[in-house]
C-alpha cells in the first residue's frame, strides 16, 4: 500500500454506500435511484478505482443542484432490433442509464447470442469495469466502450483537444479464478487519475501529459494547460477515435467538438454515449469448459517465466480483485482531502458525515 | 515515399493478382479459391500493407506443399444463433475462412442489427483492415479481432512469449470522405513489419523489441532472440490478452501455449481464430446522417490546430487510402529482395515470373 495522507479514514463499504445514498437523496434523487448509484459508486472505491468513486460526489451534486442532471428521468429504448438497442438516458445519472443498457444487453444476448446496447443522453457513469463486469455473473463476456466527459486528447500531431480518454473495458468469466477484467483508458493515464493525484497532492510521472509546447507536464494542478498522451502514439489516438464513434456517434451521443467538459460546465446536458456488448458463452460452446480453459490460461500466465526484477505477473483486474478483498476486510481508505471535502458537503446537505476510523497503516 | 532498394519493381494490381493466383493454383488450390486469396493478398500490397501481401506467398506455398493447409476445405457453421455463428475453417487458407465469416456476419447483422461471427481452424489471413473493411460497402461498421500466428509477446513483466501481436481493426463508413479504417497490432510493431524490415535490410527503431535481458533489440534478423513490446505497457498486454480470448479461446481456436509458430512449423494445423462484428448503421438511425457526421468529424480532425512540426493530421487508414490511389496509378512497389524470392518460387512452380517495370523513383 502507498502511504496515505494525514487524516485519511477507513470506511466500510456499507457506511460509504449509505453516505453516498443519503447525499444523493438530499440532492433530489428518488431513494431507489440513489441506492443504485450509491452501490455502484461505493463499488468503485471498494476495488480501488478511487478516481471514479466517492471523489466524484461533490461534482455530481453540484451538477444535480445546477439542473444539469435529470433526477426524474424516463430512460427508454428508442431504436431496437433483435440484437441491439439504443437507450435514451433522458439526462439521468449515467450509472442508471448504463445499468439499464447492460441489463437489456444481457437479456437480448440470452436470445441472440450477442447483443449491443448503446446509450445517448446519458452521463458520467464511473469506472468502465463495473459495466463490463455485469454480464460475467450471467455467464457472458462484457465489452464496454464510453465517451469520456471532457476532451483532453488531441489527434496525433494535433494541439486541439477533440478526443477524450475514451475507455475500453472487457470482462471475461473464469472458473475457480477471479474473472479477467481489463479497464483501460486509451490514454496513458485516465483523467480521473490526474484528479486523484491532485487531490492527494502528488506529482504525475513523465509520459502522462504534455503541455502545448510538447514538453512533459508533471503538476496535476496545471492539467488544464496541457493534453493527455495516447497509448502507443498514433495507435492510441486511433483507438480513442474509434471508441468515440462506437460509444458516441453511433448512438447519436456527443463526440469530438460536441463533448461538454463536465468539469467546467455544470448545466449543459452532456449527451454522453456508452456501449455495452454482451456475448453469451452458452451460444459458443460449453461455458464450464470455457471457464476451465480460462483458468488454465490465467495459471499459464501467472506461473510463466519472469523478467529480472518482476515479482509477480498480474492478470488484468487481479489487483482490483485483491484490493476488493482487502478493503472488505479492513475498510476502504479515503484520503484526508476527500474526507474534508465530503464533510463540507455533508454539512451543506444536513447529512450525517462519513465517520470511518483513522487510517493508521 | 521512402527510397526503395535496388532492383525493386513496380507491378500493377492485376499483374500481381494473376501472379499470386497462378502460383496458388500450381500449389494445389482450386481456381476460385486461388482467385479469392490472390485478390485479397494483392489488395494488401495495393494499400501498402507490405508485411501481409505477396511477401507471405513463399511461406504459404511452403505450408500448402507440406500439407499444413487443406486445399479442399469444407468451411462450415458449427454453432449458431440469430446474431452469432462459429465457423469451422477446416484448415483452409485463412483468407477463405475469414471472408466466409465476414459475409455471414454482414448477412446476419442485416436482420438483427449487430452480429458476431468467429472462426476456428482457420489460418493467417493477411491484414486485419481487409476484413474490418468488408462491412463498409454494406453500410455497416466492421470490427475485427485475430490471434496472431506466432507468439512474440510475453505478459507484462514476463519473459515467456504466451501472447501474439493480436490485432484489432475497425472500419467506419463515411460519406464523401474515405472510410476511417484503423488496423493496429496491440504491440508497438506488428511482426510482419519486423519481417519487412529484415527483407529490406533495415534496422528497427528502438521501442519495437527487447531482448531477454530487457535491452533494446534493433536488428530484425535477431528477432527470435527477443520479444515485441506491447503498446502502453501493461495496457497493451491486457488488450492483446483480451483480443486473444475474443478471437481465439471463445471459438475453440488456439491461444496462449497452443499457438503454433507458423514461421517455424509448416505442417501442424494452426487452429487460428478470428472474429468479425458487423454493426448495421440502418438499425441505429439514418445511415446518410451518420455518414455526414463522420465526414464532419474527419474534417474537424484534419483541420484542427497542429503541434509545431506537424505537417498534416491523418485519420486512421487515410495513408493507406492515399497509397492505394497512388499505386493504382503508378504501380505497386515490390522490393528487390522480394522480387528475387518470387522469381525462384515462379521457377520452381513453372509460373510466368512477375515482370513489372523497374522502380526508378
Amino acid at each position: 500500500m502507498k502511504t496515505r495522507n494525514n487524516n485519511s479514514a477507513l470506511v466500510s463499504f456499507e457506511e460509504l454506500k449509505c453516505f453516498i445514498r443519503n447525499i444523493l437523496v438530499q440532492a433530489g434523487l428518488p431513494g431507489d435511484d440513489a441506492d443504485k448509484v450509491a452501490t455502484l459508486m461505493a463499488r468503485a472505491d471498494l476495488q480501488g478505482s478511487d478516481g471514479h468513486g466517492v471523489i466524484r460526489l461533490p461534482q455530481y451534486v453540484k451538477r444535480i443542484r445546477a439542473g444539469g442532471i435529470n433526477t426524474k428521468p424516463d430512460i427508454k429504448v428508442v431504436r431496437e432490433r433483435a440484437a441491439m438497442a439504443v437507450v435514451d438516458g433522458d439526462n439521468a445519472m449515467g450509472h442508471l442509464a448504463v445499468s439499464y443498457a447492460a441489463e437489456l444487453a444481457i437479456e437480448k444476448a440470452r436470445q441472440t447470442g450477442v447483443a449491443w446496447v448503446g446509450t445517448r443522453r446519458s452521463n458520467h457513469a464511473g469506472p468502465a469495469s463495473l459495466y463490463a463486469g455485469m454480464p460475467i455473473k450471467h455467464g457472458m463476456i462484457g465489452v464496454y466502450f464510453a465517451v469520456g466527459n471532457a476532451n483532453h486528447l488531441p489527434p496525433w500531431g494535433g494541439a486541439e483537444m477533440l478526443l477524450s480518454t475514451n475507455p475500453i473495458a472487457i470482462g471475461v468469466p473464469a472458473g475457480k479464478e477471479a474473472p479477467i477484467v481489463l479497464d483501460m483508458a486509451t490514454t496513458v493515464a485516465a483523467y480521473g487519475k490526474v484528479k486523484a493525484k491532485a487531490k492527494r497532492g502528488e506529482m504525475m510521472p513523465e509520459g502522462w501529459m504534455i503541455d502545448r509546447q510538447g514538453r512533459p507536464l508533471l503538476d496535476p494542478n496545471r492539467a488544464d494547460e496541457g493534453f493527455l498522451l495516447p497509448i502507443g502514439g498514433h495507435k492510441g489516438y486511433g483507438l480513442a477515435l474509434m471508441v468515440g464513434i462506437l460509444a458516441g456517434r453511433l448512438h447519436g451521443a456527443a463526440m469530438g467538438r460536441d463533448v461538454v467538459d463536465f468539469n467546467k460546465d455544470h448545466t449543459t446536458p452532456t449527451n454522453t454515449g456508452q456501449a455495452i456488448l454482451a456475448i453469451d458463452l452458452a451460444a459458443f460452446g460449453d461455458p464450464a469448459l470455457f471457464a476451465a480453459e480460462i483458468d488454465s490460461l490465467i495459471q499459464d500466465i501467472r506461473n510463466s517465466e519472469k523478467l529480472p526484477g518482476t515479482e509477480r505477473i498480474w492478470l488484468p483486474g487481479e489487483q482490483s480483485h485483491a484490493r476488493r478483498l482487502e478493503y472488505q476486510r479492513s475498510g476502504i481508505p479515503i484520503s484526508g482531502g476527500v474526507v474534508r471535502e465530503l464533510s463540507i458537503l455533508a454539512d451543506e446537505l444536513k447529512v450525517e458525515p462519513l465517520r470511518g476510523v483513522e487510517d493508521t497503516r
